[in-house]
């Protein structure tokens, strides 16, 4: 059997009972290990799982997938992933090619920041659809984004923006160069996602993302608990201005709030805003929402 | 602490070790039992935990959240929900009361049907807001849910289209003569869902619904491994016309396919077409998706 686990949003112990037993029973463990990141190495779930993890790149997963899937007809092999196993289109391709080679194949799922971003209070049956931020450079600036955070604003609805990771990238020089060299891993922050964001509302100047009176939750660590998990409530303009290390580590979210807002969403993420009475106010003013 | 701790989607075995953790270090462990189903009953869960389980019903939850609150500052107290915990409102609801009585609270994620979803190849980013669908009577049938799906839609998004449950409701007469006698549980079928839906297709008529050009994707039991899961594709004449027992066993759901539908989509869902070449034919003909 070939099993993909999903390992859920932050350490070790946030695989499920079921997910646990298919990887003690597994020949080979592979760990995915580009599209998302725990918040623990390699090392600690390794010695919880009591397995040695296998690390799959991009190029593991998506070119040499028949490497994975090697005797899964007869052995069970597990590939792990964060979050759950259908966030990344790349986990399709690999079930597609283990249906293709006639492997039984079996999906274990866990919380994934498409379902866990109900943590901000914000009701799940309110959002469109999710949009991802990439980091912008001099000359690359794509922006089709806002088209769908405008669909979504038109209609009311909160936006998922996820933001970018650069994982295992090279430089265009070690590219060139053929070198296996990789560049530190890069987590877009709140701020610079804030400021792209807003970059593109000035060139389009909608109004659909208005500084001062659109607003927004920032998320990260979700699930990781105490001390880990940090939620920030504001307009544009605070997250832009909030400090950088008051949003906790990476990975980040941010949600970008519809006007069909609820007054119970405005009162749940008010424990999260910078300034509470900005929050309400703007809340009250500019998304018409009946406050007392 | 009050826990918060999502089960999952299909049994005893997809709590995460953290929430299990979580339920065995509780002195008293609710469990939720109206806004979902899992697949198993209470005494094999409570055999699992080790724990006995207290039934918390609509009311316990929504009115009487103190008594589960109680003394949760000073020891640990757990409330099971099925899916994740922030899938229906009630329970951002307990979570207000409990900050409201300063009582530390953390939820627990897991897997629901919002992400599990991904189960019928269709990517989680192609999916605009979710509905809810309820059983239709003679004299009450509402139909909000379709100007959310013509909303979807015209975006060329998918929607998740959740099915009605009624758990624990008494008849007219037990509710008017004040007996607590309740009425067993019912759960839409597929083939009752897509007949509610071609019925407000025929009063609106913008073709949103189309019974002959419109896909759809029928969930049974995602998660649940061999012998559980089902998953069904096809027109929504296919799916009406298709036998309600092929679906499985509840709870089911329900995704209509928007027509910025993706080829690897097609592809992916074909292996649980009703007929494999409608499948494609309408995809290709209606949804103008290039396949081979």
């Amino acid at each position: 059997m070939f099993y993909i686990i999903g390992l859920g949003l932050s350490d070790e112990k946030d695989v499920t009972v079921r997910g646990l037993e298919a990887i003690k029973n597994s020949t080979r463990v592979y760990l995915e290990a580009y599209t998302s990141i725990l918040m623990v190495q390699k090392d600690r779930l390794e010695a919880f799982y009591g397995k040695e993890l296998i690390l799959a790149d991009r190029d593991t997963v998506e070119t040499q997938s028949d490497e994975i899937l090697h005797n899964a007809d007869k052995e069970d092999v597990s590939l792990l992933v964060v979050g759950d196993p259908f966030g990344a289109t790349t986990h399709t391709d690999i079930i597609l090619r283990a249906r293709a080679l006639k492997i039984p194949t079996q999906v274990i799922h866990n919380a994934s920041i498409m379902n866990a971003v109900g943590a901000s209070g914000l009701q799940l049956y309110n959002f469109g659809q999710t949009v991802s931020l990439v980091f912008f450079t001099e000359t690359w600036k794509p922006d089709s984004f806002y088209d769908r955070i405008k669909e979504n604003a038109d209609l009311g609805l909160h936006t998922l923006v996820l933001l970018d990771i650069k994982v295992k990238e090279q430089s265009d020089e070690n590219l060139a160069r053929g070198r296996k060299i990789y560049e530190p891993p890069r987590y877009m922050s709140i701020p610079l996602a804030v400021s792209q964001l807003v970059e593109i509302e000035s060139l389009r100047v909608t109004g659909t993302l208005d500084p001062e009176k659109t607003l927004a939750v920032a998320l990260s660590r979700v699930g990781g608990g105490d001390g880990h998990q940090r939620i920030v409530a504001g307009t544009l303009q605070e997250l832009l201005d909030h400090p950088k290390e008051a949003y906790g580590e990476p990975l980040h979210s941010l949600i970008i709030v519809g006007k069909r807002l609820h007054h119970l969403e405005v009162d749940y993420a008010e424990e999260f805003a910078i300034n509470r009475n900005t929050w309400r106010a703007v809340a009250r003013d500019v998304y018409a929402c009946s406050l007392d």
